[in-house]
Protein backbone atom coordinates (compact mmCIF):
# COMPACT_ATOMS: atom_id res chain seq x y z
CA UNK A 1 0.00 0.00 0.00
CA UNK A 2 2.55 2.18 1.09
CA UNK A 3 4.63 1.47 -2.14
CA UNK A 4 1.50 1.94 -4.73
CA UNK A 5 0.64 5.71 -2.75
CA UNK A 6 4.74 6.82 -3.58
CA UNK A 7 4.20 5.39 -6.96
CA UNK A 8 0.87 7.47 -7.48
CA UNK A 9 2.54 10.18 -5.87
CA UNK A 10 5.39 10.17 -8.86
CA UNK A 11 3.30 9.94 -11.41
CA UNK A 12 1.23 13.08 -10.29
CA UNK A 13 4.59 14.68 -9.97
CA UNK A 14 5.88 13.96 -13.48
CA UNK A 15 2.36 14.80 -15.02
CA UNK A 16 2.59 18.12 -13.75
CA UNK A 17 6.07 18.88 -15.75
CA UNK A 18 3.74 19.32 -18.48
CA UNK A 19 6.46 22.09 -19.72
CA UNK A 20 8.75 18.76 -20.63
CA UNK A 21 5.92 15.92 -20.38
CA UNK A 22 3.48 15.92 -23.27
CA UNK A 23 0.05 14.34 -22.03
CA UNK A 24 -1.65 14.23 -25.20
CA UNK A 25 1.20 13.22 -27.82
CA UNK A 26 -1.37 12.03 -30.60
CA UNK A 27 -2.85 15.91 -31.34
CA UNK A 28 1.28 16.61 -32.40
CA UNK A 29 1.59 14.22 -35.03
CA UNK A 30 2.84 15.81 -37.57
CA UNK A 31 3.41 18.96 -35.96
CA UNK A 32 6.40 18.73 -34.01
CA UNK A 33 9.39 20.17 -35.78
CA UNK A 34 6.60 23.24 -35.73
CA UNK A 35 6.34 22.68 -32.20
CA UNK A 36 10.27 22.55 -31.45
CA UNK A 37 10.69 25.56 -35.05
CA UNK A 38 13.42 23.25 -35.51
CA UNK A 39 13.75 21.46 -39.05
CA UNK A 40 15.44 18.50 -37.39
CA UNK A 41 13.42 16.09 -35.35
CA UNK A 42 15.54 13.34 -33.34
CA UNK A 43 13.81 10.47 -31.02
CA UNK A 44 15.27 8.03 -28.79
CA UNK A 45 13.26 5.07 -27.36
CA UNK A 46 13.42 3.79 -24.52
CA UNK A 47 15.17 6.75 -23.18
CA UNK A 48 15.27 5.65 -19.44
CA UNK A 49 16.82 8.38 -17.15
CA UNK A 50 17.76 10.32 -20.12
CA UNK A 51 21.82 11.10 -19.63
CA UNK A 52 21.98 10.39 -23.22
CA UNK A 53 19.21 12.56 -24.96
CA UNK A 54 19.21 15.78 -22.70
CA UNK A 55 22.97 15.74 -22.81
CA UNK A 56 22.86 15.49 -26.65
CA UNK A 57 20.04 18.28 -26.69
CA UNK A 58 22.34 20.45 -24.87
CA UNK A 59 25.16 19.83 -27.46
CA UNK A 60 22.59 20.25 -30.31
CA UNK A 61 20.56 23.35 -30.37
CA UNK A 62 19.17 22.93 -33.54
CA UNK A 63 17.46 19.56 -33.53
CA UNK A 64 14.45 18.92 -31.31
CA UNK A 65 14.72 15.65 -29.26
CA UNK A 66 11.99 13.44 -28.25
CA UNK A 67 12.51 10.71 -25.71
CA UNK A 68 10.03 7.84 -25.24
CA UNK A 69 9.97 5.91 -22.47
CA UNK A 70 6.82 3.52 -20.40
CA UNK A 71 7.92 3.66 -17.21
CA UNK A 72 7.28 6.75 -15.20
CA UNK A 73 9.87 6.39 -12.65
CA UNK A 74 12.85 6.26 -14.86
CA UNK A 75 10.84 9.28 -16.94
CA UNK A 76 10.62 11.66 -14.39
CA UNK A 77 14.17 11.66 -13.63
CA UNK A 78 15.07 12.13 -17.32
CA UNK A 79 12.38 14.95 -17.27
CA UNK A 80 14.47 16.29 -14.04
CA UNK A 81 17.68 16.28 -16.26
CA UNK A 82 16.26 18.01 -19.01
CA UNK A 83 14.63 21.11 -16.11
CA UNK A 84 17.72 21.06 -14.70
CA UNK A 85 19.80 22.20 -17.55
CA UNK A 86 17.00 24.47 -18.97
CA UNK A 87 16.78 22.98 -22.07
CA UNK A 88 14.24 24.02 -25.01
CA UNK A 89 14.39 21.71 -27.03
CA UNK A 90 13.40 18.07 -25.61
CA UNK A 91 10.02 16.64 -24.65
CA UNK A 92 9.26 13.67 -23.14
CA UNK A 93 6.40 10.95 -23.51
CA UNK A 94 5.19 8.50 -21.33
CA UNK A 95 4.32 5.76 -24.11
CA UNK A 96 4.81 2.44 -25.55
CA UNK A 97 7.05 2.60 -28.63
CA UNK A 98 4.64 -0.14 -29.75
CA UNK A 99 1.95 2.63 -30.68
CA UNK A 100 5.02 4.85 -32.13
CA UNK A 101 2.92 5.39 -34.95
CA UNK A 102 0.31 7.20 -33.71
CA UNK A 103 2.24 10.12 -32.87
CA UNK A 104 4.67 10.71 -36.09
CA UNK A 105 3.30 11.50 -39.47
CA UNK A 106 5.01 9.45 -42.12
CA UNK A 107 8.31 11.19 -43.03
CA UNK A 108 8.35 13.10 -39.73
CA UNK A 109 11.31 11.87 -37.95
CA UNK A 110 15.18 12.44 -38.96
CA UNK A 111 16.62 10.03 -36.56
CA UNK A 112 15.81 7.70 -34.28
CA UNK A 113 18.30 6.42 -31.16
CA UNK A 114 17.61 2.82 -29.42
CA UNK A 115 20.02 2.37 -26.68
CA UNK A 116 20.48 -0.49 -24.90
CA UNK A 117 16.75 -1.89 -25.51
CA UNK A 118 15.85 -4.68 -23.53
CA UNK A 119 17.32 -7.58 -25.37
CA UNK A 120 14.66 -10.64 -24.39
CA UNK A 121 17.30 -13.53 -25.06
CA UNK A 122 14.42 -16.22 -25.35
CA UNK A 123 13.12 -17.23 -28.55
CA UNK A 124 9.54 -16.85 -27.91
CA UNK A 125 9.67 -13.21 -26.85
CA UNK A 126 11.74 -12.33 -30.23
CA UNK A 127 8.67 -9.83 -31.70
CA UNK A 128 9.10 -7.71 -28.25
CA UNK A 129 12.60 -7.08 -29.11
CA UNK A 130 12.77 -2.73 -30.33
CA UNK A 131 14.68 -4.22 -33.49
CA UNK A 132 11.96 -6.59 -34.31
CA UNK A 133 11.03 -6.33 -37.67
CA UNK A 134 7.51 -5.36 -37.01
CA UNK A 135 9.00 -2.22 -34.87
CA UNK A 136 11.57 -1.73 -37.72
CA UNK A 137 8.71 -1.82 -40.26
CA UNK A 138 6.72 1.09 -38.13
CA UNK A 139 10.31 3.41 -37.74
CA UNK A 140 10.79 2.99 -41.26
CA UNK A 141 7.29 4.69 -42.05
CA UNK A 142 7.65 7.62 -39.64
CA UNK A 143 11.46 8.45 -40.72
CA UNK A 144 12.36 10.43 -43.84
CA UNK A 145 14.15 9.13 -46.92
CA UNK A 146 17.91 8.03 -45.80
CA UNK A 147 17.05 8.74 -42.10
CA UNK A 148 18.91 6.65 -39.30
CA UNK A 149 18.81 4.50 -36.50
CA UNK A 150 21.67 4.45 -34.18
CA UNK A 151 21.50 1.56 -32.25
CA UNK A 152 24.24 0.77 -29.19
CA UNK A 153 23.88 -2.66 -27.24
CA UNK A 154 26.05 -4.11 -24.54
CA UNK A 155 24.37 -7.51 -25.79
CA UNK A 156 25.88 -9.76 -28.58
CA UNK A 157 23.40 -12.17 -29.82
CA UNK A 158 20.46 -8.76 -29.97
CA UNK A 159 23.54 -6.90 -32.11
CA UNK A 160 23.93 -10.08 -34.44
CA UNK A 161 19.85 -10.26 -34.83
CA UNK A 162 19.59 -6.83 -34.87
CA UNK A 163 21.98 -6.35 -37.96
CA UNK A 164 20.47 -9.24 -39.37
CA UNK A 165 16.75 -7.67 -39.08
CA UNK A 166 17.68 -3.97 -40.26
CA UNK A 167 19.88 -5.87 -43.60
CA UNK A 168 16.60 -7.87 -44.47
CA UNK A 169 14.74 -5.10 -44.05
CA UNK A 170 16.08 -3.21 -46.43
CA UNK A 171 18.30 -0.39 -44.20
CA UNK A 172 21.75 0.15 -45.08
CA UNK A 173 24.57 -0.58 -42.23
CA UNK A 174 27.53 1.91 -42.12
CA UNK A 175 30.02 2.36 -38.74
CA UNK A 176 29.11 -1.16 -37.75
CA UNK A 177 31.22 -1.93 -34.43
CA UNK A 178 31.79 -4.97 -32.46
CA UNK A 179 33.38 -2.70 -29.88
CA UNK A 180 32.89 0.46 -30.05
CA UNK A 181 35.81 1.30 -27.09
CA UNK A 182 38.35 -1.18 -28.15
CA UNK A 183 41.01 1.62 -28.54
CA UNK A 184 39.57 3.53 -25.40
CA UNK A 185 37.56 6.21 -24.67
CA UNK A 186 36.15 7.78 -27.65
CA UNK A 187 34.38 11.36 -26.89
CA UNK A 188 30.43 9.96 -27.67
CA UNK A 189 27.90 11.15 -25.28
CA UNK A 190 27.07 7.58 -22.92
CA UNK A 191 23.83 6.32 -21.34
CA UNK A 192 23.50 4.97 -18.15
CA UNK A 193 23.51 1.88 -19.18
CA UNK A 194 26.28 1.96 -20.98
CA UNK A 195 28.89 3.53 -18.82
CA UNK A 196 27.37 0.98 -15.98
CA UNK A 197 28.69 -1.69 -19.09
CA UNK A 198 32.34 0.34 -20.22
CA UNK A 199 33.34 -0.31 -16.44
CA UNK A 200 31.96 -3.70 -16.23
CA UNK A 201 34.61 -4.15 -19.07
CA UNK A 202 32.04 -5.56 -21.75
CA UNK A 203 31.86 -4.23 -25.27
CA UNK A 204 29.58 -2.47 -26.57
CA UNK A 205 28.10 -2.47 -30.31
CA UNK A 206 27.02 -0.32 -32.03
CA UNK A 207 25.61 0.59 -36.29
CA UNK A 208 23.79 3.13 -37.93
CA UNK A 209 21.70 2.06 -39.52
CA UNK A 210 19.80 4.24 -43.12
CA UNK A 211 16.86 3.85 -44.87
CA UNK A 212 16.35 4.45 -48.54
CA UNK B 1 70.06 -24.89 -51.81
CA UNK B 2 68.39 -28.47 -49.99
CA UNK B 3 65.50 -26.06 -49.34
CA UNK B 4 65.10 -24.50 -52.68
CA UNK B 5 65.88 -27.72 -54.37
CA UNK B 6 62.73 -29.25 -52.44
CA UNK B 7 60.46 -26.35 -53.35
CA UNK B 8 61.21 -26.30 -56.72
CA UNK B 9 60.32 -30.29 -56.75
CA UNK B 10 57.40 -29.69 -54.79
CA UNK B 11 56.15 -26.83 -58.12
CA UNK B 12 57.07 -29.17 -60.69
CA UNK B 13 54.75 -32.34 -59.13
CA UNK B 14 51.96 -29.46 -58.93
CA UNK B 15 52.72 -28.85 -62.62
CA UNK B 16 52.21 -32.08 -63.39
CA UNK B 17 48.61 -32.76 -62.14
CA UNK B 18 47.16 -31.26 -64.82
CA UNK B 19 43.86 -33.13 -64.33
CA UNK B 20 42.81 -30.60 -61.98
CA UNK B 21 45.28 -27.66 -61.84
CA UNK B 22 44.74 -25.08 -65.11
CA UNK B 23 47.99 -23.79 -65.87
CA UNK B 24 46.46 -21.36 -68.20
CA UNK B 25 43.45 -20.56 -67.14
CA UNK B 26 43.40 -17.09 -68.63
CA UNK B 27 42.20 -18.90 -71.83
CA UNK B 28 39.54 -20.68 -69.98
CA UNK B 29 38.00 -17.12 -69.15
CA UNK B 30 33.97 -17.56 -69.59
CA UNK B 31 34.08 -21.08 -70.72
CA UNK B 32 34.32 -22.43 -66.94
CA UNK B 33 30.63 -23.53 -66.92
CA UNK B 34 31.34 -25.26 -70.10
CA UNK B 35 34.30 -27.03 -69.16
CA UNK B 36 32.86 -28.45 -66.09
CA UNK B 37 29.42 -29.31 -67.78
CA UNK B 38 27.28 -27.70 -64.96
CA UNK B 39 25.25 -24.32 -64.78
CA UNK B 40 26.73 -23.57 -61.18
CA UNK B 41 30.09 -22.37 -60.72
CA UNK B 42 31.78 -21.84 -57.16
CA UNK B 43 34.82 -20.49 -56.01
CA UNK B 44 36.89 -20.15 -53.40
CA UNK B 45 39.91 -17.47 -52.65
CA UNK B 46 42.60 -18.47 -50.69
CA UNK B 47 41.73 -22.42 -50.46
CA UNK B 48 44.83 -23.46 -48.78
CA UNK B 49 45.19 -27.10 -48.18
CA UNK B 50 41.72 -27.37 -49.79
CA UNK B 51 39.42 -29.86 -47.36
CA UNK B 52 36.72 -27.16 -47.14
CA UNK B 53 36.49 -27.08 -51.41
CA UNK B 54 37.01 -30.86 -52.06
CA UNK B 55 34.38 -31.92 -49.80
CA UNK B 56 31.92 -29.81 -51.28
CA UNK B 57 32.85 -30.80 -53.95
CA UNK B 58 32.15 -34.34 -53.04
CA UNK B 59 28.65 -33.02 -51.80
CA UNK B 60 27.26 -31.30 -54.71
CA UNK B 61 28.07 -33.12 -57.79
CA UNK B 62 26.26 -30.38 -59.49
CA UNK B 63 28.99 -27.73 -59.38
CA UNK B 64 31.75 -26.64 -60.53
CA UNK B 65 34.47 -25.72 -57.98
CA UNK B 66 37.37 -23.70 -58.15
CA UNK B 67 40.32 -23.54 -55.70
CA UNK B 68 42.26 -20.36 -56.29
CA UNK B 69 45.58 -20.39 -54.47
CA UNK B 70 49.00 -18.39 -54.47
CA UNK B 71 51.22 -20.75 -52.57
CA UNK B 72 52.13 -23.70 -54.47
CA UNK B 73 53.24 -25.75 -51.29
CA UNK B 74 49.58 -25.48 -50.09
CA UNK B 75 47.88 -26.09 -53.31
CA UNK B 76 49.38 -29.17 -53.90
CA UNK B 77 47.96 -30.58 -50.78
CA UNK B 78 44.59 -29.71 -52.06
CA UNK B 79 45.21 -30.62 -55.12
CA UNK B 80 46.18 -34.68 -53.84
CA UNK B 81 42.63 -34.74 -51.30
CA UNK B 82 40.79 -33.52 -54.99
CA UNK B 83 42.90 -36.79 -56.55
CA UNK B 84 42.47 -38.95 -53.50
CA UNK B 85 38.65 -38.56 -53.81
CA UNK B 86 38.43 -39.09 -57.21
CA UNK B 87 36.63 -35.79 -57.90
CA UNK B 88 35.93 -34.67 -61.59
CA UNK B 89 34.34 -31.39 -60.61
CA UNK B 90 37.06 -28.88 -59.20
CA UNK B 91 39.44 -27.78 -60.68
CA UNK B 92 42.95 -25.76 -58.65
CA UNK B 93 44.47 -22.43 -59.54
CA UNK B 94 48.06 -21.34 -58.66
CA UNK B 95 47.00 -17.55 -59.35
CA UNK B 96 46.88 -14.43 -57.21
CA UNK B 97 43.29 -13.00 -56.29
CA UNK B 98 44.15 -9.78 -57.12
CA UNK B 99 44.03 -10.81 -60.86
CA UNK B 100 40.81 -12.61 -60.58
CA UNK B 101 39.13 -10.75 -63.79
CA UNK B 102 41.30 -11.82 -66.21
CA UNK B 103 40.33 -15.71 -65.19
CA UNK B 104 36.71 -15.26 -65.02
CA UNK B 105 33.91 -13.11 -67.22
CA UNK B 106 31.19 -10.47 -66.17
CA UNK B 107 28.40 -12.57 -64.09
CA UNK B 108 30.26 -16.20 -64.89
CA UNK B 109 30.59 -17.16 -60.99
CA UNK B 110 27.30 -17.75 -58.69
CA UNK B 111 29.05 -18.01 -55.24
CA UNK B 112 32.68 -17.06 -54.15
CA UNK B 113 33.60 -18.72 -50.30
CA UNK B 114 36.01 -16.49 -48.56
CA UNK B 115 37.65 -18.11 -45.62
CA UNK B 116 40.23 -17.33 -42.79
CA UNK B 117 41.84 -14.88 -45.09
CA UNK B 118 44.81 -13.14 -43.84
CA UNK B 119 43.29 -10.55 -41.52
CA UNK B 120 46.29 -7.61 -42.49
CA UNK B 121 45.55 -5.99 -39.10
CA UNK B 122 47.86 -2.94 -39.94
CA UNK B 123 46.45 -0.27 -41.09
CA UNK B 124 49.03 0.34 -43.92
CA UNK B 125 48.03 -2.66 -45.27
CA UNK B 126 44.22 -2.38 -45.79
CA UNK B 127 44.82 -3.14 -48.86
CA UNK B 128 45.51 -6.21 -48.96
CA UNK B 129 42.36 -7.54 -47.55
CA UNK B 130 40.62 -9.80 -49.53
CA UNK B 131 37.46 -8.07 -48.17
CA UNK B 132 39.09 -4.18 -49.09
CA UNK B 133 36.32 -2.43 -51.52
CA UNK B 134 38.65 -2.81 -54.78
CA UNK B 135 38.15 -6.43 -54.58
CA UNK B 136 34.59 -6.62 -53.79
CA UNK B 137 34.58 -4.19 -56.76
CA UNK B 138 36.48 -7.56 -58.51
CA UNK B 139 34.09 -9.85 -57.16
CA UNK B 140 30.94 -7.72 -58.13
CA UNK B 141 31.98 -7.96 -61.79
CA UNK B 142 32.48 -11.50 -61.99
CA UNK B 143 29.92 -12.04 -59.79
CA UNK B 144 26.17 -12.76 -61.53
CA UNK B 145 22.90 -10.58 -60.02
CA UNK B 146 22.10 -12.18 -56.52
CA UNK B 147 25.25 -13.53 -56.31
CA UNK B 148 26.96 -14.17 -52.99
CA UNK B 149 30.14 -14.14 -51.33
CA UNK B 150 30.04 -16.38 -48.19
CA UNK B 151 32.87 -15.25 -45.61
CA UNK B 152 33.80 -16.96 -42.33
CA UNK B 153 36.70 -15.74 -40.31
CA UNK B 154 38.09 -16.03 -36.46
CA UNK B 155 39.26 -12.41 -36.56
CA UNK B 156 36.58 -9.87 -34.91
CA UNK B 157 38.05 -6.69 -36.61
CA UNK B 158 38.92 -7.98 -39.79
CA UNK B 159 34.56 -9.14 -39.65
CA UNK B 160 34.25 -5.75 -38.40
CA UNK B 161 35.79 -4.16 -41.12
CA UNK B 162 34.34 -6.86 -44.07
CA UNK B 163 30.86 -6.10 -42.88
CA UNK B 164 31.46 -2.36 -43.50
CA UNK B 165 32.96 -2.58 -46.63
CA UNK B 166 30.48 -5.00 -47.75
CA UNK B 167 26.92 -2.74 -47.27
CA UNK B 168 28.89 -0.04 -48.35
CA UNK B 169 29.75 -1.39 -51.53
CA UNK B 170 25.75 -2.64 -51.67
CA UNK B 171 25.92 -6.32 -50.69
CA UNK B 172 23.42 -6.90 -48.41
CA UNK B 173 23.82 -8.70 -45.72
CA UNK B 174 22.64 -11.98 -44.83
CA UNK B 175 22.57 -14.49 -41.97
CA UNK B 176 24.92 -12.94 -39.75
CA UNK B 177 26.57 -14.59 -37.09
CA UNK B 178 29.20 -13.09 -34.18
CA UNK B 179 29.77 -16.64 -32.90
CA UNK B 180 28.73 -19.42 -35.58
CA UNK B 181 29.31 -22.45 -33.45
CA UNK B 182 27.75 -20.84 -29.88
CA UNK B 183 25.08 -23.56 -28.90
CA UNK B 184 27.34 -25.98 -30.44
CA UNK B 185 28.79 -27.69 -33.89
CA UNK B 186 26.63 -27.51 -36.83
CA UNK B 187 26.57 -29.81 -40.02
CA UNK B 188 28.98 -27.65 -41.68
CA UNK B 189 31.57 -27.98 -43.91
CA UNK B 190 34.73 -26.63 -42.37
CA UNK B 191 37.94 -25.61 -43.46
CA UNK B 192 41.77 -27.14 -41.62
CA UNK B 193 41.85 -23.16 -40.17
CA UNK B 194 38.17 -23.23 -38.68
CA UNK B 195 38.71 -26.80 -37.28
CA UNK B 196 41.64 -25.10 -35.38
CA UNK B 197 40.05 -22.28 -34.38
CA UNK B 198 37.38 -23.77 -32.81
CA UNK B 199 39.42 -26.27 -30.99
CA UNK B 200 41.01 -23.13 -29.59
CA UNK B 201 37.68 -22.28 -28.58
CA UNK B 202 37.83 -19.18 -30.82
CA UNK B 203 34.22 -17.40 -32.18
CA UNK B 204 33.77 -17.82 -35.69
CA UNK B 205 31.90 -14.70 -37.59
CA UNK B 206 29.92 -15.64 -40.73
CA UNK B 207 27.91 -13.66 -43.02
CA UNK B 208 26.27 -14.21 -46.20
CA UNK B 209 26.70 -11.07 -48.90
CA UNK B 210 24.67 -10.56 -51.72
CA UNK B 211 25.01 -8.46 -54.77
CA UNK B 212 21.60 -6.73 -56.51
C1 LIG C 1 17.71 -1.34 -20.44
S1 LIG C 1 16.90 0.21 -20.33
C2 LIG C 1 18.04 1.33 -21.12
C3 LIG C 1 17.76 2.76 -20.76
C4 LIG C 1 18.62 3.79 -21.49
N1 LIG C 1 18.37 3.79 -22.92
C5 LIG C 1 20.09 3.57 -21.21
O1 LIG C 1 20.80 3.11 -22.15
O2 LIG C 1 20.58 3.85 -20.12
C6 LIG C 1 15.58 0.03 -21.49
C7 LIG C 1 14.50 1.07 -21.34
O3 LIG C 1 13.57 0.95 -22.38
C8 LIG C 1 12.26 1.10 -21.88
N2 LIG C 1 11.35 0.39 -22.79
C9 LIG C 1 11.39 -0.92 -23.11
N3 LIG C 1 10.39 -1.23 -23.95
C10 LIG C 1 9.73 -0.09 -24.20
C11 LIG C 1 8.58 0.23 -24.99
N4 LIG C 1 7.97 -0.72 -25.70
N5 LIG C 1 8.16 1.50 -25.01
C12 LIG C 1 8.80 2.46 -24.29
N6 LIG C 1 9.87 2.21 -23.52
C13 LIG C 1 10.33 0.95 -23.47
C14 LIG C 1 12.35 0.46 -20.52
O4 LIG C 1 11.30 0.90 -19.67
C15 LIG C 1 13.72 0.92 -20.05
O5 LIG C 1 13.67 2.15 -19.39
C1 LIG D 1 44.99 -18.14 -43.45
S1 LIG D 1 45.00 -19.13 -44.85
C2 LIG D 1 43.44 -19.95 -44.84
C3 LIG D 1 43.40 -21.16 -45.71
C4 LIG D 1 42.03 -21.87 -45.82
N1 LIG D 1 41.05 -20.99 -46.48
C5 LIG D 1 41.52 -22.28 -44.48
O1 LIG D 1 40.57 -21.66 -43.97
O2 LIG D 1 42.05 -23.27 -43.90
C6 LIG D 1 44.86 -17.94 -46.16
C7 LIG D 1 45.26 -18.51 -47.51
O3 LIG D 1 44.97 -17.54 -48.51
C8 LIG D 1 46.04 -17.50 -49.45
N2 LIG D 1 46.04 -16.16 -50.08
C9 LIG D 1 46.19 -14.99 -49.44
N3 LIG D 1 46.16 -13.97 -50.30
C10 LIG D 1 45.96 -14.51 -51.53
C11 LIG D 1 45.87 -13.98 -52.85
N4 LIG D 1 45.95 -12.65 -53.06
N5 LIG D 1 45.67 -14.83 -53.86
C12 LIG D 1 45.60 -16.17 -53.66
N6 LIG D 1 45.70 -16.73 -52.45
C13 LIG D 1 45.89 -15.92 -51.38
C14 LIG D 1 47.25 -17.78 -48.61
O4 LIG D 1 48.32 -18.23 -49.39
C15 LIG D 1 46.73 -18.83 -47.62
O5 LIG D 1 46.88 -20.13 -48.13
Amino acid sequence: MGRLRKKKGLLEKLLEKDNYLVKNPVEYKGKWKKIFGKDNLHIELGTGKGQFITTLAEKNEDVGYIGVEKIADVLFQAVKKAEDKELKNIKFLLFDVNQIENIFEENEVDRIYINFCDPWPKKRHTKRRLTYREFLSKYKKILKINGEIHFKTDNEKLFEFSLNEMSEFGFELRDISLNLYRDGDLDTVKTEYEEKFINQGKPIYFVRAIIK
